[in-house]
């Protein structure tokens, strides 16, 4: 019962608290314009006919239908969604961890001396493969560089700028373009039978807040995140501001999952999607709470449309969410439902071709 | 422009962080049938016309017509208000800390060793002055005692009984009669234009969650307080659970409050009240904002209906929220609105007879 504790497990786990010391913002939307409305006329349009597509249909019927034995009380209707690998691209390297190797530039323009000071001197040289070998210790120090010392507002102008101008290298596109197409039609679909819907992300909370509402329909106050302290102060004409503090608040991953939604959401919800380890912990949490209940994990099978990868089913691991055989065993054991990207989606992304 | 540090605030604060281990619980609401309904026909009905109740008419009216320059649109529409001697009576002692003191005799019974030991030995002898006398050190190892080392859902059960049968003992009453019905009626107000009504308290986050929603009409995630951490961990037949632990994850007062703010909501809210010391920093974040701003503080200056306090206007001190000199100093100066009980409010509690 107790989680798995491998390396990969671990490591991924440290790298995501470190991610975390994103810094905030106050909710303002982006100007790009990704589409957070699903195209679909019918419900969940881009999912094929299968056991994924009838779990959600089943438990959107039973929670919302007045005479089921399951229905649930629109106030209690909390559906809970992991980001990264669940609802957007994460392979081979986190977007925020991008963000925040673009960002050194900057930092060391600003504090020279960090030009010949590792780790910062590796990112500068622009030497890809020296960088994808930076240890955990090195990644730590480049986040909080990067995403702490600067007002809330500070980091939201920056983040909105480099998520409008950066782009994925395989699709040469804005990360924001890189969503889910199903996943959007599941939100969608929930909200339209009177759910709330949550992003609960190991992620920073304050970087994926200034993308939320536009890109998934999701006010700022709906994202649940790996959070760090800010610090109230006054600038000098008296106005008070926000800063940043290299202070872990809320470390929302694995365990910290179910901590940060009893924190933020304050009660249990009744479905909650994920696709990794990571997950776990929401996915056992949901799952312990009475009446209907929906678990779902997203298993990244398709090389061709997105990724392979994940040791269950046999697919190479990735250093990013990690699906093990032993979270797919619980997911059997528990019946969870496993949705399979290339069998249950029609399409991937937005921007391909209708099926 | 710095808040003041005069012992009192210092002593409130350090009282208030220690109170705030309240632990969690999953969102169910109270048996009792408290009303959290305003009674008006018209909007605002127990206010009498002045300037407290048409700075409020103001500020909806400029925010929700479209034709208006300080128009606010609908998803930006948030409204913070202060709970303790905002919204419900403080005086002359918080009721979380009554529950805490009333929970001794059970922590004793399961641990008898400390029916010997200080302050507990003082508690359970009901001295009322011995009590009144506790120092604040004593008060956290109460707090502590009471309010950690047991489940989120153990804790929700016990403060809901307490919270069902305690009474008031000026009032012979629930706790939870003792709200202010003009602050009932500027929520109600203020939801029906869209605005979305958060409680930012210094007092215990999962404390206030067990009756938001029945007492205010506030689900449990628009509830911002001081809050311990929770540790996730399975029982022995697998089942996970949260336990409360004592941990200050936030201290959600003074400073505080902006930081739990930006944490918990996201961004700035267009409208805060509040009626301490303890609120200053969160009316001087909200007032920092652009366009159309609510700022407003309740002044205890009813003897008679409820109780008279604070040094502003040369009332004497109290042990809680304390409304400084300095503090109605910079309202007037900032054009914050200061709401007079006295002569403001028609009626204070819904259980007086209609004005």
């Amino acid at each position: 019962m107790k989680p798995d504790h491998s390396p990969s497990e671990v490591n991924r786990r440290v790298a995501i608290a470190s991610m975390a010391l994103l810094p905030a913002l106050s909710g303002a939307l982006l100007s790009t314009s990704v589409q957070a409305q699903a195209t679909s006329d019918a419900p969940l349009a881009s999912w094929n006919d299968g056991p994924a597509k009838q779990a959600i249909l089943d438990f959107v019927r039973s929670t919302t239908d007045q005479a089921s034995t399951k229905f649930v009380k629109p106030e209690d209707r909390i559906a809970a969604f992991d980001q990264d690998g669940t609802l957007w691209v994460e392979h081979p390297i986190y977007s925020q961890v991008v963000y925040c190797l673009d960002r050194v530039p900057a930092v060391v323009e600003k504090d020279p001396k960090l030009k010949n000071v590792e780790p910062f001197k590796t990112v500068l040289s622009g030497n890809r493969e020296a960088i994808a070998k930076l240890s955990l210790r090195d990644l730590e120090k480049i986040l909080f560089a990067t995403l702490t010392g600067m007002s809330v507002d500070d980091f939201e102008a920056e983040a909105k700028k480099w998520l409008t101008n950066a782009k994925d290298a395989r699709w040469k596109r804005p990360y924001t373009d890189l969503i889910y197409q199903p996943m959007l039609e599941v939100m969608q679909y929930l909200r339209s039978n009177g759910f709330k819907t949550y992003i609960v992300t190991g992620g920073g909370q304050d970087f994926v807040r200034v993308y939320s509402n536009q890109v998934y329909g999701i006010p700022v106050e709906q994202v649940v995140g790996t959070a760090a302290g800010t610090k109230f102060g006054y600038r000098k004409d008296g106005t008070p501001f926000l800063t940043k503090e290299p202070k872990l608040l809320l470390n929302d991953d694995k365990a910290g999952k179910p901590e940060g939604i009893h924190l933020m959401i304050g009660r249990r919800p009744h479905a909650a999607f994920g696709n990794s380890g990571g997950d776990r912990e929401m996915l056992e949490y949901t799952g312990a709470g009475d009446g209907a209940r929906l678990m779902m994990l997203v298993l990244h099978d398709d090389g061709q449309r997105e990724y392979a990868y994940g040791p269950a089913q046999g697919l190479p691991d990735s250093k990013v969410g990690t699906f093990s055989q032993p979270l797919y065993d619980e997911a059997k054991k528990k019946s969870w439902t496993v949705i399979s990207m290339k069998s249950d989606w029609k399409r991937i992304f937005a921007f391909e071709e209708k099926a």
